[in-house]
């Protein structure tokens, strides 16, 4: 049995050592260590590209190295196994926290006082509660369902959205592209926690992000092509929007030209929202490993047609 | 029956028609409407001078129009009455609220990524989970036990501090100067929350500050008098603190040639962490007032001795 890595930059290679303690007898090889390749049951990685697919013709399992399966699905020559997204406590709560952190940034003015403090200036600002205060969140799947908790536990009033209805105890949650509109007129604060697929490309336009009230702030930290920027420029431009933190981009990093870095009311960081540790990583692979082995189900399979 | 309210320039008059809808039968004033001052039964004020006390023979209860009674105290010719500190819920949410967001904004980074934004500098930093991180509490009143609360919820590890031992479920909590050391000693991010009183001027000073863990970070939304400044400077300078959060100063408003504005390490925000709604204000003075009249135990009576 032997698994290969496809290692992005950003990825260490620690989840090796993990992977062999727990699973000694499997052979863990990162790429471009191939030799006979026809050996390889299992793939991780987040967007293995299709020539080297084409080189592993036993593939069994591939797991996506990320939340998301989009980069993986955009590829071709994709064979017909189970996609495994990898899903984690951890992923969730990191993202859900550095969520909480930006809509409380803005819930309390920290960025127009870090503004304020370039020039000396002493003026508080009208105080609001967290009560008084509508977030909604697009997305209610492992990461969007404990923002809504973390949020609630924070005292705000929060609404969800998802492609599919859920219920969510003491969440007022709509669902589908026919409702998405009155989450967007009520929600002071958006947060897109979404997955990238086919019907959310681009879902944040200036048709939709215009029902949002005016004065609103955008959150995004599903995927920079959730959201036009050229649209989200617009209307930060005619005053609509007030302000936007953006984790994701379309191009990443963030080109060093692109007018968010200097525009005063985006916040920019570099895709920190959540990483998932080698350990964990490491945890998921094996335990969804051990489960194919014993021709248990396995978890969190991608559904293709959905792409999520 | 009267009521005097010694206006800050930072209140509202809103608290006078709220008082009234509660209260038709208690006349209220404002100063200097003052005529016949021997009929003002109470007094409503942050720091009302004292040549205004003198002028008031019969009060019968003084009002702190604030969470600390630490400017009342201070006042010459204070009358031997109750003296009663303004305790809400709303405030206490407010504040954790204020100091949790600067924790969080801490802990993710979000202030050093703000900096690099303005460098146009996409660099990932360091994750740490809250649970690997130690936020410790000084001062466990209603507002410091609610932030410890919220930061647990949050996922921190959470210690605190107060004068007198107090025993919070699940919280690891000291008490008294000698355990100080002992939560400073282990405490990343600390928070002061802690009452102004002889005991705790100056309590954040360079001897005190030195025991935090090289690289901690200080959040201050108790009182500016807590904190010797130049000491918060001489450690940043040295590099043994990495930052910290001010809400409140030695001079408010902070002046303009303050060191303060202009370092890259502090973040300066105008004593707003938490302000008391006109709403609530008149609600807890209506109550204290009908249970004074009613011979009933006050609430939060200041204890002259302790300053709080």
């Amino acid at each position: 049995m032997a698994l290969l890595f496809y290692k992005d930059p950003e990825h260490s290679d620690d989840i090796v050592p993990e992977i062999r303690r727990r699973r000694p007898d499997l052979e863990v090889r990162i790429y471009p260590d191939l030799d006979a390749p026809e050996r390889f049951d299992y793939l991780l990685g987040y967007d293995p590209p299709r020539e080297l697919l084409e080189k592993l013709p036993n593939l069994k399992v591939i797991f996506s190295a990320g939340a998301g399966a989009d980069a993986l699905l955009a590829t071709a020559g994709l064979p017909q196994v189970p996609l495994l997204r990898m899903v984690d406590d951890s992923l969730a709560e990191l993202v859900s926290e550095f969520a909480a952190a930006q809509v409380l940034a803005w819930h309390r003015d920290l960025w127009s006082y870090r503004d304020q403090q370039t020039k000396a200036q002493w003026q508080p600002l009208p105080l609001r509660r967290a009560r008084e205060r509508r977030v909604g969140v697009l997305g209610l799947g492992a990461i969007g369902q404990r923002l809504t908790r973390t949020l609630r536990t924070l005292g705000f009033d929060v609404v969800g959205w998802s492609r599919t209805a859920k219920t969510i105890e003491g969440l007022p949650s709509f669902a589908g592209p026919a409702q998405l509109f009155q989450v967007l007129q009520q929600a002071e604060i958006l947060v897109s926690i979404l997955p990238l697929t086919t019907a959310t490309h681009g879902i944040l336009n200036v048709k939709t992000l215009r029902e949002l009230p005016r004065g609103a702030v955008v959150v995004n930290v599903g995927r920079g092509a959730h959201l036009v920027e050229s649209d989200l420029l617009a209307l930060l431009e005619e005053g609509h929007l007030s302000g936007a933190s953006l984790d994701v981009f379309d191009e990443e990093p963030l080109p060093e030209a692109h007018p968010f870095w200097r525009h005063p009311k985006v916040i920019v960081t570099p895709h920190v929202a959540g990483a998932i540790s080698a350990t964990a990583m490491a945890e998921v692979v094996t335990t969804q490993i051990a489960r194919f082995e014993q021709g248990l189900d396995l978890h969190n399979v991608v559904d293709r047609a959905e792409g999520y």
